[in-house]
């Protein structure tokens, strides 16, 4: 977000083992809009590699859909080895299509997520849902849970640019 | 590898949180060969997205360069999480490659691909560089170690490949 841009699109995504979630927000001024959200949950029975090309594949296609500014990534916490290195392999897929695309990224540890939406409201991780719905103003509580997740990330990406636009620092967010 | 095939071209790919192997051998009947090895170093100063990016296109040069019939990559045991994300982020492009390309792919666990190359020999893992060496019949041992590595998963596959054709088993290498 460069000082001058009056409007900025964030896609959040929030990388899962079965399921990814994807959302994307508008930040203009003090306003926030969600203007889409979903998830894509991997084919379970299709070898990994060509479950790994599919979700390539379709991040691919939200970006050129969406035409965000910048990707905003949920960072996370895993206590097992092989779940690590499974998110880790779908967290590829998001780092990937979003440098083929030219786009900065930024990653964003749970708790980091999580400050930055009760800033505004509640603290309790299961009502994530419930406080997206409220800062963006939508009709319902964004479903399934991965895709509010994912609102959730971009949300916390457009308040860290907003700050740092307060603070008059530089646009770049790549962290 | 089809009943009918002669030769068969494997690509072994040996992911490395910072460094990784490449090597490529060639299975013509009894016979062993080592065509290319090298092992790609990410840089550590970029991004990264832009270092995974970088580690994709060079996979994809390389398959497009080598024209592999299969690949084989080595499976892993880390024991930290954070590793454990970095590698299967940087072994996600491999499999994204090999997808894309429309290649067979396969994962062998370290343990697996040492058995098969001490089989003919010494089973110490600090002397894989030997034994890949000995069966390949090099000149000299392949250097970095993550190219002898990478042999030694393409090693492990070709023998795993001629051993399913030996039971008249389908050539579907998909695990």
């Amino acid at each position: 977000m460069t000082p001058t841009s009056e409007c900025i699109r964030v896609l959040g995504i929030d990388p899962g083992s079965q399921v990814t979630g994807y959302g994307l927000v508008l930040a203009s001024g003090e306003k926030l809009q969600g203007v889409a959200y979903g998830a894509w949950r991997l084919p379970a029975r299709r070898p990994l590699p060509s479950r790994l090309l599919a979700l390539y594949n379709a991040i691919g296609e939200a970006i050129a859909a969406f035409r965000p500014d910048e990707v905003a990534i949920e960072d996370f916490y895993v206590g097992q080895v092989r779940a690590a290195v499974t998110i880790g392999q779908v967290r590829a897929m998001a780092l990937l299509a979003a440098a083929q695309a030219g786009l900065p990224v930024s990653l964003y540890r749970p708790l980091e997520v999580k400050r930055a939406v009760a800033a505004y409201g509640l603290g309790d991780k299961a009502q994530v849902a419930a406080m997206v719905r409220m800062l963006l103003d939508l009709p319902q509580e964004p479903a399934p849970a991965d895709a509010a997740d994912a609102l959730a990330v971009a949300i916390c990406h457009c308040l860290h640019l907003r700050a740092r636009l307060a603070l008059g620092l530089s646009g770049e967010s790549e962290r």
